[in-house]
């Protein structure tokens, strides 16, 4: 192949047997068994094991090598003994006799061990990442994200769409979280921004008049620290269609979601039954707006059978407008060691606690409920709400009151941890829903109306729609959910002016200011914009999910480290001088 | 296909004849023959053309159309007349008679007309960027773009090569060009640089294990302005390979480019022989790196003809240590009036002028030589010369002496100039040759040693090689050149910490100071790093070279303009107080 190697170490077989080769690679492990060595010599493609004896003229150079020394190797291939062959590897039927080597890159002490399995601090680890990268697992990441992009391109493409670059400088803007500004050396005191994601250029590329766009786009966000996502930046499949409603992005979607998930699923089941939810049943039946459907607990309102009920916390409750009770069923979760434990959880999460009923089995064999809440509310109700779950001996059911809005978050969490604690999520499985019709805006703690989620979606029922109650307008906005993830989101976007100037204005931006933050592309609009949408799908999440990981910096090659700092290339780092002169710039002291 | 349409503007043909459709798109062009409209309706795929007469009910809403309004219409495929065929399109056998319109998006009056062949001044293109792109030379060299990066990408997988993203917001790493610099909100006072290319990171991907990477990287480098280029950011195909040397970089290289210049030429003739030309030998034959070998010229040494010689000003010169003087052959040149055309130019260019000898018939029907520096020089040294330039009757020769780093550019030009003005050069064709031999340093004009290019290719002979001259220390550092143009620049590196602290010494930069500017990539040398080389390819010169555009900003979708602003977004822009607070940063006035 090359001056440097015949194969490479993951290539020879038994058929080779018998052939002078040359590999090189690093030095995985030594093994020195009395005079023998035993050399595991690593590349990209796979390890070989290399042997010598003190008769090969190789033997010098190899006793003393270190590990991770990149070295290159010339020997003879044998057949390994039989009680010797190695079936795990591919090159596991054969050796490679060692006639000479020669150390191409010497390695000196490691402060990160490659071979092992032994646990690094991330912080060692991030500073010496290209150490840490040769380790398999972290090394079968990269891979499978790499695959992993290049498998959504191919199939974007096969699928009609073409990929376009959008800039990466450019202008600020806010589109909910803080820019990354870039000082402008040419044009002092002006800066540009590094995009929080392409959706106006996307937008602006379809009123261009090109069809079907996708990228696999950097997206830039100065966020605050968290342990599962990047502070600086992150990847994502960003996709928008001309002439399209929102089930025509769904049907353009799915394949390619799906057949990534069987592809690289690991043979995981892949549903492919993709339900829609509305947003507002989905924080109902699930909690959350990205619901683990694996897990088939759904919640209910069972308001009804408490109203004006002996168990008078809840009746009390419920004469409040907007209060409602709602249970979570929890099928073979009968036990009242169970019910405390759910109980204590939450506690934990700052609620006063989780009513719950028992339905056990009673001393004359029939099922009966237990606990104060059954006690309260007596047999009647207590039954009906048994039959509306679809409950029955040896299963519970947990109680929540209130505004939704104060334990739904809660409840979600709760029928998680229900669901994981009696086994019933099956986890081999990856289930999507499209969560759909979410509310255009809310009202904020300070009782100010603003857009809820994207801005630039299409108000349902148009501007018709936006002549009403601004907090029962929904907007073609969308998420697809996997497995309690939110993988995609999404919307059919605003694409004319007047619609766009007036659900602007009902979140309190007046026109001059619409005009001033996306000027670009409320201009274009007036130019003959055709009707669009399309989405984004997390790509780092994704391959997460593929991979079973829950630390981002798993599935990235360089990744920062929580406070945003590159330790192994040293950034950021303090200018220089003249750097701050080009940019007319000055850093203020700290107070 | 979705509510908005049943077919494509590209897709019915004769066969469609009957059905009844439904197309969306823009309005590119419409004629009113004396009661019947026709409406070319292009979108991304095609044209079709709609009619309607006044029975029509779709004829008030069309005839009130503005171009580029987007309108979605129902009508009929009819087959055209025969002698209304349009040959030229896909759709050209077809019409649609139209029986209702909806306008999707209307359209005020253009700043830029879509339909047309007008030109209009660049700031107004790129102020309606979105009209530009929908304009069809713009609109194909886009897509061009997209698919020949798809191509490379493609190509790439194929040759076993893997595709990794690299950081973006990363350290600044010195590499010639100034840096983006981006200001830390969590480190107040540091800052983050984009990268000017992923030299560093690709090579730690190498040191990581990973075989062969490349990436379509987007780089950024805050360059002055300048016709041809971006001021803020270009994109490169980026490769690196293990286990390499400069011969295997080529092999990997020359299938992928030459293929896709054969894929994406346009029929031009792709020449499948790419000579390795030393550095040295390049300047001298094509006085450049870059030669454009569709031009058969070469220039030659012709200064042992001269030395002592009748002809006084070059005999003098070549007494000075250094000098040369040097002939450009002209084929067909020999005319009086082309050579003083030539002597123009050079004067033009700067230099005092450019001596010739032209080549005639005598009257006597013998081949004559004419011109000052024949009669000066006498017959026999002018025979000699014609003799080495290959050269005779109609013929000319043009000579340039002096320091040849003195007249080597001008001479370079005027090879071009001259192929140029007397037809020698195939315009028809690609003509690829590799630059190899790079001088590792240069002599500033300071009289102070530096790298001439890449600080962290290899030297050619290592650490011997570096104790002798380094002005003559040659490095593993090449140039792919395409009709004058280079196309790809590459090196095998320097992977041994020892011999690139000596290579750095050279260049004045002590151990301390790489440490500091390289630290991350020059601690990963010292724990097992491989022989590795690559290159990188600039993708925007490859698709103007395909699109045949000379400027950058015809095969960028959303270019900056020549002051590195975007004006259809506006960037850069002052910033908020808010963020300059977050920054801890102040502007300071310009003096």
């Amino acid at each position: 192949m090359t001056a440097y190697r015949t194969h490479t170490c993951g290539q020879l077989t038994a058929a080779d047997a018998g052939a002078e080769v040359r590999l090189s690679g690093w030095v995985h492990r030594v093994r020195d068994h009395g005079g023998m060595l035993f050399i595991d010599l690593r590349d990209h493609y796979g390890i070989t094991q290399i042997i010598a004896d003190s008769e090969s003229p190789a033997f010098a150079t190899l006793e003393k090598l270190r590990a991770e020394t990149v070295v290159q190797i010339d020997g003879k291939v044998r057949l390994r003994d039989a009680s010797l062959v190695n079936p795990k590897l591919p090159t596991g039927e054969i050796e490679v006799y060692a006639t000479a080597a020669t150390v191409l890159g010497p390695s000196d002490d490691l402060p990160l061990p490659v071979f092992g399995d032994q646990d690094y601090p991330e912080e060692t680890r991030l500073a010496y990442r290209f150490l840490d990268l040769r380790r398999q697992s972290l090394h079968d990441n990269i891979m499978l994200r790499a695959r992993v992009i290049k498998w959504l391109r191919d199939s974007m493409w096969d699928a009609g769409f073409t990929e376009f670059q959008t800039p990466i400088i450019t202008a600020s803007s806010p589109e909910g979280a803080r820019d990354f500004l870039v000082p402008s050396r040419l044009h002092p005191g002006k800066f540009y921004a590094l995009p929080q994601a392409p959706q106006q250029f996307k937008q602006l590329i379809m009123v261009a008049g090109f069809d079907r766009y996708f990228q696999i786009a950097p997206c830039f966000r100065d966020e605050d620290p968290r342990a599962d996502r990047s502070p600086t930046d992150f990847y994502q499949l960003d996709v928008e269609m001309s002439f399209v409603e929102q089930k025509d992005v769904f049907a353009a979607v799915q394949p390619v979601i799906q057949g990534l998930f069987e592809e690289f699923g690991g043979g995981r089941r892949v549903d492919s039954d993709w339900p829609l939810i509305a947003y507002a049943d989905s924080l109902r039946k699930y909690g959350t707006d990205k619901p683990d459907l694996r897990n088939p607990i759904e919640m209910q309102d069972v308001s009804d059978h408490f109203r004006g009920s002996g168990f008078g916390i809840f009746a009390k409750l419920l004469e409040q407008s907007g209060t409602e009770v709602r249970a979570i069923p929890a099928p073979t979760g009968g036990s009242r060691k169970f019910a405390d434990r759910m109980n204590a959880f939450a506690q934990q999460q700052g609620l006063p606690g989780m009513g719950y009923i028992i339905w056990r089995k009673a001393e004359d064999g029939s099922t009966e409920a237990a606990g104060p809440i059954a006690k309260a509310l007596g047999a009647e109700p207590t039954e009906a709400i048994r039959v509306q779950l679809g409950l029955g001996e040896g299963d519970a059911a947990f109680f929540l009151g209130g505004k939704p809005s104060d334990f739904e978050a809660v409840a979600g969490r709760a029928r998680t941890e229900i669901g994981r604690e009696l086994g019933l999520i099956d986890e081999n499985q990856f289930k999507f829903a499209w969560i759909v019709d979410f509310p255009m805006y809310e009202r904020g703690d300070d009782g100010k109306i603003d857009f809820s989620h994207n801005p630039f979606s299409m108000p349902q029922g148009g501007m018709e729609a936006l002549a009403g109650d601004p907090l029962k307008v929904l907007a073609y906005q969308y998420d697809l959910a996997c497995n309690g993830y939110e993988l995609i989101s999404g919307g059919i976007r605003n694409h004319t002016p007047e619609v766009m100037f007036k659900a602007f204005e009902l979140a309190g931006y007046d026109k001059s200011e619409v005009e001033k933050r996306f000027g670009g592309m409320v201009k274009a609009f007036r130019y003959g914009a055709p009707p669009h949408g399309g989405c984004a799908a997390g790509i780092d999440r994704i391959v997460m999910l593929l991979a079973d990981e829950s630390n981002i910096r798993e599935v990235i090659m360089f990744p920062m480290n929580q406070r945003a700092e590159d330790v192994m290339m040293g950034a950021p780092s303090e200018p220089t001088n003249e750097q701050m002169r080009d940019l007319r710039l000055r850093a203020v002291p700290k107070e």
